[in-house]
């Protein structure tokens, strides 16, 4: 089933090829009347050869969203802004205020002391921390302590409320929900915890201390909700673990050494709806090209490199957010000959899985390199 | 988890509630400027308190579609048009050409004699047959006839075509597609098939024969494919197997006797993006009102009675085509006190399923019916 | 991993080979004193190049058995006896009261009438009619009634009791059961029912009307136990579903056209330890030789033939049973040239597919055909 | 489906309770000639109301089979016993070699500088070392380094082989197979290495190194093998977590805090017929006692304790092993008051889960403590 590319329609029996006549146009306005239409109007837009993606791919540069987001600290409070976050607007999705296909994501920033209400929401969210030390998220009534590096969950449905309990600083972590999906699919419920707080558990991150050792606790075998149990990866651990890869095993051509923050009851994603992955380019490294239906958000943990993406080049430094839309080209480099380099990312891969609908290519031209402009 | 209603959002602690100011303006700007924005301006809005569905309840009588529809006979050919198909489009969903939601569906007309060119894509057919006696489709090389009432599947990715070699006029069916939820994820690809017809295998209805009686044959263990191995589902099985199951069983309070044509290997729905059911409605029988998460198409496949969906009243007779947008009220009756009705229906339930998103909720009030306009 | 065969374990490097001394021997009976043993004592005997059952390939004749069946009904009363029936036991597993590996198998005779009181227990059971008109079973309060061919289960743990309320002679049905599994495993658990007998829903043979069609009913979806919710196959709708397969298919090369009986929720086997086939033999059809891990009952369903089992040919005609133990070849042949013949089959496969025993060879030699005696 | 307890059977009804008389006697002669049998001479022998393992409770105490098994050193060569181990023979299943159920235990010797050849079997291995710092194996190519408190395993079908590379002196490991339950259901293949030798890959190790942090590497998902691609868990990290795992929850009360072994890929056990735990019991503490279908190897891997199985007292200390019988009552406790105890073990629930035999019960009685004599 390799798409045979772009071209012409009208040449190929076997696509929509209906010129418009006056007896035709007629027609059209007679089946508009009646909520109709004439699918081959239509045909070939709606069923291209491949994916069209509204997205563009985008770089945002971590030294010039800080100033903004910081500047949200004075111009609003968290009260009233319910979270005080500058989300990350691919200029094609506008309309569903997504940073690439139906994910969205957003800086937030909360200052010394703040913290927010407990809600809930069928959305599914993720966070990954830029900076501050003092972040903490209740999820569900665990309370989780989280520093730089370190990713966490709130898979669909759970209580969540955060603040920053650190006094040298505010916290800035990155946000990561599937709003436009749960909206594209009119899905979306919201509620406001009928205390505004939860009263969580002593133990603080009690599922990192459950789920360590590749062990499974006792009660495990009794988890049926479909996301995991496990609720933070700190940094260290994730780090260590990718460098204990890359001695033992040779990774992607196309991500480097790559692995993919699981559910350990079930050895799946950890959301239904988003997954999450941390990858190291060794130093020097420059991956291969490839393509694949799914659309991804990348966030630079780590060092400094070069992404090119359908072409188009985008360096990148620590902190830096950069976005893949849906069968796009794309490949990765670590502009350092001496450090390795990491890229966090999320996904709606799990989405893609669930539906049949991955897809991937490999770049085959050019000892797997686009050519760039 | 129960959603607490529309109500003023400005007044709630835990939602945004920032009023315009000239700093806040400029603050925008700045933010637009570098393809981020705020999310408190959009969030009450992007996180809803329950589904908010562009999708109308709409209701297509047969009897005013159909002469449309063979008028698309004689005003394109077969070849130009692709596929001659009237679709039926939601008021809300222009833009996807969706009838509700994110599934498309259309009423496609051939001719005695005629026969459509073979292809296959990423998104997944589904046909349910109004008239006529001819038609013929091709499934991956196995030949499948349909007459009125049957339901037969196109999965994502097969190569597929069709006709009609009755003589004795021409053939409309259904088609029911995810086309708009394909694109929403970015995942679309379209095939001509190279020899533009496929060689189909020497017994007709083959998947028919082969899947009977609760058995499963020989080879059944090693399929692999995340869709149904059985393509179609005559009308006389189904009906006798609703008449059963209303002999064994009271069925659900909300749709009577229903149940769901399913993948025999898997016990789950016939393809991963739509699932399909019939339900017979005893003679008189009104049931309770429900809403869910996901959206549905109805087809009127016996009989004659009335929906109300959303506070509306939809009548229906035999041929009449109607959705319900995910989350509205519905319940439905049959209008006839000697003969039983029965509805055909097909929806986005397993990705519901699949993404955790699939929520239901009975209508507590009223003996379970909701007041009407 | 292909067996290399027999051959002497005192010549190959990696097999045990120590002979006994007078200082080994004061050893060993040190380790006895200590419920001790040296492995090289026994480990070519514990682990053998390919299996070696202690069950041999039997053949027993229904125009034997079924004098001493009926003799059965004059000798005991079914109070007494619990359950009258006279099971088969190969000659290499007394010990366990198998019929072939951990599969037991017996004929019980209800006179008119009669009927037995119900239990429970952690075996899980199967019937196959051979004879009579009145047979009925009560399976978790459904009533089932089952006529000769017809196939039926009483899953592990399912309240169940029977009789016959015909009164035109005794009835005669093949048990199946699990037994000699459940207490090599030490898990074996049997209860009366605390009134001897269950109140039957009022709908007989209710999930045979159920589960029709390959449609899956309201509340399907919720069935959460580990068997089939459908209990009983009546032989009618078997043979169209085998006769349909014919036309449609070609088969398997060592059992004809075979299909096994399915939980429609499923797709998998009826039970978790116990699966059943079909299979019809085309008029004077003769199957290709194969080995399998898993052993199996067969009981002849429909006409004449013969089974090559380890190179011993076993004539067969309607109403006989065989068995053929693990590993050992078969092949089947269908000796008259213008009828079919069937073979009912039930089989220990579930377990060897949970447990990752399921291994299976084709015979090379002689154009897949044995050679005999 | 709760246990009746023992009781007389011929005053039941639903039991068989038939007499031997003369005739009767002679009908079960007849029977036997044609290879059959009565059920009811011994229906409530193999339907117990409950398990009846032919297996004991037994301790063996390490300090008493430690000079047994370093006597094996010298008395036979590691080439001709094939492995050089002590197997422990539960005295009510010497004739399947098993030291409880279905399950094999065995401690095995290797000196300095020695090593096994190679071979591989469908039976499933796993590893416990007890003492000595060379112990390495090679497992499908990967070279593992074991040293004590370690657990490998050694999957069905995988190529293994393995030695001593250390100078400080012998190694003794504890073997576990499920033997016996392989040659139960007939199903046991054996070979051994073409080449005597595999060739391991260049990283020791790898599979822990690939398998940190709850992250799944790249070409995880394409695992398909029925058992855990993590081949080793060194003690370090397993007891790192059991008392991370102490810290956050309070664990079950019969078997203090405790977790299982996991394949990373699935959640699941690490083979398919046995699982394996470790438990920790907290200073001073005494669990309550349940009794569960399914057998139980213990290993004391650190500390002091007693344990009551079935009423009877089995003080343990490091290095011991003992085994709980199916159904068996049994419970912990730590001797010591103020350092924690650990419990390995390992088990046949893998088996009991998919063949639906699993069930439990807590003892109600005296607070949970069995009486003891």
């Amino acid at each position: 089933m390799t798409p045979r590319g772009t071209r012409r329609d009208d040449t190929v029996l076997g696509r929509a090829r209906v010129s418009d006549t006056p007896e035709l146009e007629a027609y059209y306005a007679e089946l508009a009347d009646r909520e109709a239409g004439a699918l081959w109007t239509v045909a070939n837009k709606i069923e291209p050869w491949y994916p069209q993606p509204q997205s563009a791919p985008v770089l945002w540069r971590y030294a010039e969203l800080r100033p903004l987001v910081r500047k949200a600290l004075d111009l609003v409070s968290a009260d009233d802004a319910g979270r005080r976050v500058v989300m990350l607007v691919n200029p094609g999705r506008r309309d569903v205020s997504a940073a690439v296909g139906l994910l969205y994501t957003g800086l937030q920033i909360m200052g010394p002391g703040e913290s927010m209400t407990a809600h809930r929401h069928q959305a599914a969210a993720l966070r990954f921390v830029h900076e501050g030390t003092g972040a903490w998220t209740i999820v569900d009534g665990e309370k989780l302590r989280v520093g730089p590096g370190d990713f966490a969950i709130t898979p669909n449905g759970t209580w969540h409320e955060h603040g920053n309990e650190g006094d040298d600083g505010p916290v800035i972590w990155q946000d990561g929900l599937d709003i436009p999906l749960v909206n594209a699919l009119d899905a979306g419920f919201y509620e406001v915890h009928p205390d505004l707080h939860q009263q969580p558990g002593k133990v603080v991150n009690a599922s990192v201390a459950t789920y360590g050792g590749n062990l499974l606790p006792y009660g495990a075998e009794k988890w049926a909700r479909p996301y995991s149990p496990l609720l933070a990866w700190p940094w260290e651990a994730t780090y260590a673990a990718l460098r204990g890869l890359a001695d033992a095993a040779e990774g992607s051509p196309y991500d480097g050494v790559i692995a993919e923050y699981t559910n350990p009851v079930t050895g799946g994603s950890v959301m239904p709806t988003m997954g999450a992955h941390m990858q190291l380019l060794r130093p020097g490294q420059a991956t291969r090209a490839h393509r694949h239906t799914g659309s991804v958000v990348y966030t630079v943990a780590k060092g400094r490199g070069v992404s090119v993406i359908a072409g188009q080049r985008f360096p990148w430094r620590k902190g830096d957010i950069f976005v893949v839309p849906s069968w796009a080209w794309h490949e990765h480099a670590n502009l350092d000959d001496s450090d390795d380099a990491c890229l966090f990312s999320f996904d709606d891969f799990p989405v893609m899985r669930s539906l049949g609908f991955r897809r991937e290519e490999a770049y085959a031209d050019n000892d797997g390199h686009q050519p760039t402009l």
